[in-house]
């Protein structure tokens, strides 16, 4: 399967957001994609960097005019698309969704962002309802997406929920980045460490995992200046190694071909899917074991 | 806490085996080692590459003179030790035991190796019970030690129960190497997933880990050849970053400063303990969900 990340930096401007993601969708079918995804709420700048009421204008309902024009464009182009919503459900209940669509314009499916994070800059608690549908993944005509959302990809329960529930990939749009206060060290540390858990959810679950994040600088309110979002979105094949990975400072459509046999042959050599002491798991429950 | 990995070939000669560790652990203690760590089954050749029944005759009892032996130097060099014991509970019943000395020489605790491995030349299902004690942190005078073994380190379920439980790092003696017939990019991918899926347990968590590898060839039996041990013990700190690490060819004992207030600090600012969705965890608990 021929996939897709785009990696694009994200303007004020929604009108001109979407025809760049029309443009560059049309751009990766044309060489061959089977599969394109999207990063995390890439219609809109990132408004959870300050609390603001204002900002519940962006949600959108599922459907709407605002998923016909990516069904659309997954249906001329002949692609499976995942998307990335701010979706309102009702008056005063917001979730953080992504909505794959088939290469028919049809949503197979959609996901809740089941893990939300708080904190300065990422005041997602504010607007997101934790997600309800739990761990399922979507199922399409290129396979079974283990569709997941930014800060779910750092808790290995939710990697390995999807992966019991038959995901051939995990996928995660996010946007994440730096804090120009921190240090270029502590900096380094966090772009590592976040690559380096989603590769070992890919080890830990013998599956292929992308990650397509956002790019570039995005002003905040004070007293945040804003994010750098550091890019970097990757495929890693079922042994966590790094297939194909984009630069942290520059827009980017990687392809990138991913072969789901992989998985088999990888779960027969590591069988930790034969061997999980589910007897023992019970304390995963807990909020903590005191 | 200044930390000794101790990196070592084993050879068929069990009293060199020991008076090599013993000479070791007394150079980390001068060093000014507070813990030391040794590697899976570090008395004997990894006999495990056959299903032999004589090799049962390698158990030992707990408390044994064989515990004792390891008692002694922990006391006379003032260290909290971590040793590891292919251990007979009773007629027919052996595990493969991890025991915590203090600088006393008491037993501060033991592990009993929940995830049993089986495949071609790692035949521990013939030797080893499961565990049955669960994943509980050993207490010591140096903190709450997460013991695990070996193929426990590619379970990221038993990493998060150790956190749950208390655990201040995560602990892995361990026995892997490479079989010589697979290509270099193969034996590079496996030695790359077995660090990474580590380092993730460390970022997941927000603690330090530790992975305490033999190293070097130990020939087998027919149709095996032998196993290739690939060291590179390490060293990785609560963002997963990696503090140490040895060589894949050397002897070493690697010594390294952990600072345990560095997980207090990192779970601050990635709050994942917080947020951890356990209403939405019972899937771990099934085998598949099918």
């Amino acid at each position: 399967m021929k996939t897709a990340i785009i990696q694009l930096a994200i303007s004020d401007d929604l009108e001109k957001n979407r025809a760049k993601i029309k443009s560059n969708i049309e751009q990766c079918a044309k060489a061959g994609a089977d599969l394109v995804v999207l990063s995390e709420l890439h219609d809109t700048p990132y408004f959870c960097q300050t609390e603001d009421a204002e900002n519940f204008t962006l949600a959108i309902e599922i459907p709407s005019v605002a998923t016909d024009y990516y069904a659309a464009i997954a249906r001329e182009n002949g692609v499976v698309l995942l998307a990335s919503f701010f979706e309102k459900r009702a008056a005063g209940l917001y979730h953080n969704t992504a909505v794959v669509f088939d290469t028919d314009g049809s949503i197979a499916g959609k996901y809740r962002k089941m893990h939300i994070p708080d904190d300065p800059a990422y005041y997602e608690k504010f607007y997101f309802t934790p997600g309800d549908f739990g761990f399922t993944p979507i199922k399409t005509s290129v396979g079974n997406l283990g569709v997941m959302i930014c800060f779910d990809q750092w808790f290995p329960e939710a990697a390995r929920l999807m992966t019991l529930a038959g995901a051939d990939i995990l996928i995660y749009p996010t946007a994440i980045g730096w804090e120009i206060g921190d240090t270029p060290a502590e900096q380094q540390r966090q772009r590592e460490a976040w690559i380096t858990v989603q590769r070992g959810h890919a080890v830990a679950n013998g599956l292929p995992v992308i990650a397509c994040n956002r790019v570039g600088w995005e002003s905040g309110a004070e007293p945040f200046v804003g994010i750098d979002f550091w890019g970097s979105s990757f495929a890693a094949g079922a042994q966590g190694e790094i297939l194909a990975q984009a630069a942290d400072r520059e827009e980017e459509n990687l392809l990138v071909d991913i072969d789901f046999s992989r998985t088999e042959e990888v779960r027969q050599i590591w069988t930790f899917l034969r061997d999980r002491r589910i007897d023992a798991y019970e304390g995963i429950l807990k909020r903590f074991i005191d």
